[in-house]
């Protein structure tokens, strides 16, 4: 058995494989070096934190430093930045941030978990102390400071995707005035143009100035400049996406994947003995198109941060991959989305056929029934389930688990049309929607020659 | 091509049939025989009716029989009862009720579709004014008026499954006390008694008066006699499930199958050549244990209805089976269930170990977050899933989806475990509850001689 494991990271792939590899090995000694002063938080609660939904920024912490060292006997160090790794030598050196010193950790094994960074474009202007990517509760707290240092009146969130979308949102709850830019022509990349659609009349119609197709050219003190104008700003969010934090552990040798995130196995394995990464830092093979792909979500971070800690405690654990799926709820809508999308459908050189259907979130006649639009894709020939999209008020998100489930156990439209799937008035009409929709993809794949 | 379709009976699997059999053959004539007043409802909103959160009965009407003349050429006739099928001489007896008198009229094909009715044990008194069975809107209507004639303000429900608890809700919500006499230990008895014990707590902490353990023995004028003495009832509901309307169908020669129900094939053929039969009047094939069963839901009327209708019309469908997936929200609490509990796994032969978790329908931080309880049956040695339970507040019911679709693809815990959900803090916690629970099944498989 190994005698020292060294995780960089202490968030969901961090402390999860930590904690697993405790399980695996009671003898193993476990040292996580965290560069800020939390682990084990929900990064996908801040913007409710922001909103004031949730009362504190602690509530979204899951365990404490404290808390892993008393219940899992794990040495966290957090305020501990690693800034080299010597995979030949089997060292780390470490930045001690409060006691401004510097020292160097050897390891047996290395688990990597250095999660994501959002996109910063390079831009005039873009490292003004208005403008905030929201990704840690540091980086959140430090923009919370400066929303109390000021009057925030006026908001403008770059991008349009999950984050910028959520952000947009928790300002309007605050009452703020919220502009979105976005280059695109519909909000939310990972759907459809024609179910972005849908999510960009849902958050107009909550009051968001959301401006498509419109670039950000440079930032000034109190301004965005962008090619449909001046927008004045109290206050910038960046939502543009994230990146891998993967600069270190790839300049350290460790092999690249896809999006320049480290390159991992199905066993959350890197290209070095003994060393492994997990979460947001890591890449992952799509299960659909079986490509290596990027995918930033707290589910995956769980789930291969797991996988990780159960191999590196000597067990044997698999990973089989990603779909994609996520969900958010915004604007007083649910969106969600699993698999292919056309655009990645098309990338992929997977034919396909379309299936959409609309109905509602409860049946017709009882109250509160909301309108739903969903999609589903079908690979032409054979009809097997390559995705789904829904867009819809509540209710409606978590339906895409059904297609999930479907699509990673290879079914076909025709197959998905006969489940046996729940129904009541109060929670659904007697016709799943995405029933309805892949018996519309169904006809698509009959009126095509094959 | 055949001349005449005959349908009997009016509801969703006459209604579906009828029109996907006019899709697929245009020249067909299709008479409809009705013994109701009304075509095309939705029976499982009965409740909310009672309850007042649907205004009318009339809500509940998908398709009245003149929009089915008008819109598919099908010649629907209400109040005309079916007294007699002649299969030899491929004829039908009706009673026209307004009329009151007989005709005869001959069929090419034949679609039976009676639907069920609810069960009334033979105890003294059964046939008293003020009992009630709720199956039909004319059902509905004639207990409504019995309530609107006299103060209700003691309710007496018998049988505590999903329609009882329905019904005692309802209740409840319109100001009245109400009892409920479960013969059986638990509430529901398609849940396992663990889960079943959850639904109770539900009901009593919505006002119900339920008393498990208790047999009725009889009915007086204002009394329900029962093994725990006498209870006084305005109103008695009957909840004690229902059985197939199948008598007169079986009567004339066709087959029976599971509970006396009419047998049918994956095509919804019965024995008899050009004679179909399709919802709760019909039998089904159940996809776990691979047994004939009995299930009355809605969903399986549309879906059997259609693949009826499709083959009736000259087309191909098939109906692979049932999972016996369902879902109610009673009494502030959702319920659902899908494939096999234990005591249906026990009676197939199957052995199987149990996971169970307690999670929240929402991250625990996110405002409104509630408890939820669920629970899988995975197979001992192979680990294939056999069923899933779940008790919990808003959001919980609909989960059961994902159960029900690994189910029919032959999923084990341990792929269900690794399935890529999707999370958002207002509509889920981080870990599905159903993958933690077959997380804990996998344990109990390891832990366990295979």
């Amino acid at each position: 058995m190994a005698d020292r494991l060294v995780v960089i990271g202490g968030d969901a792939a961090g402390m999860t494989a930590a904690t697993n590899a405790r399980r695996g090995a009671p003898g193993l000694e476990i040292v996580v070096l965290e560069k800020g002063p939390d682990t084990s938080y929900s990064a996908c609660g801040i913007p409710y934190v922001v909103s004031g939904e949730v009362d504190d920024l602690l509530d979204l912490v899951v365990r404490t430093p404290q808390e892993f060292r008393d219940q899992f006997n794990i040495d966290v160090r957090t305020r501990h930045e690693v800034t080299g790794i010597d995979l030949d030598a089997r060292r780390v050196e470490v930045r001690a941030l409060d006691q401004a010193r510097s020292l160097t950790l050897g390891f047996d094994l290395l688990h990597v978990a250095t999660g994501a960074r959002p996109l910063r474009p390079d831009l005039p202007g873009i490292d003004g102390p208005r403008i905030h990517g929201v990704q840690t509760l540091a980086d959140t707290r430090s923009m919370l400071d400066a929303v109390g240092e000021r009057r925030c009146r006026d908001v403008v969130v770059v991008g349009a995707g999950y984050i910028g979308l959520e952000m947009a949102e928790a300002f309007i709850r605050r009452g703020a005035r919220v502009t979105m830019v976005e280059s695109g022509p519909q909000p939310m990349r990972t759907l459809d143009p024609d179910l972005g659609a849908k999510v960009a009349e849902a958050v107009r119609r909550f009051g968001v100035d959301l401006r498509t197709g419109v670039k950000v050219e440079g930032f000034g003190p109190d301004v965005v400049h962008t090619t449909d104008g001046d927008l004045h700003a109290d206050l910038t969010i960046l939502g543009l996406g994230v990146r891998p934090n993967s600069d270190l552990a790839v300049g350290a040798g460790l092999a690249a994947g896809a999006a320049g995130a480290i390159q991992v196995d199905h066993r959350a394995r890197t290209d070095h003995d003994g060393i492994y990464a997990a979460g947001d830092c890591a890449d992952a093979v799509h299960m659909v198109s079986h490509r290596r792909v990027y995918v930033a979500l707290g589910t995956v971070a769980n789930k291969t941060g797991r996988v990780a800690g159960i191999n590196l405690g000597g067990g044997y654990a698999t990973f089989p991959g990603v779909l994609g799926t996520a969900v958010t709820r915004l604007c007083n809508v649910e969106v969600a989305r699993t698999g292919l999308n056309e655009r990645e459908a098309t990338e992929a050189g997977i034919e396909y056929v379309v299936g959409r259907a609309q109905s509602t979130t409860r049946a017709a006649y009882y109250p509160g029934a909301e309108p739903l639009d969903v999609k589903v894709l079908a690979e032409r020939g054979t009809g097997r389930l390559l995705g789904g999209q829904v867009v819809g008020a509540d209710r409606a998100g978590k339906r895409i688990d059904v297609v999930a489930t479907a699509i990673t156990a290879g079914m076909t439209a025709i197959e998905f049309g006969d489940l046996d799937l729940a129904y009541a008035p109060a929670v659904s009409p007697i016709w799943e929607p995405f029933q309805l929709a892949t018996r519309d993809a169904v006809s698509a794949l009959k009126a095509q020659p094959t």
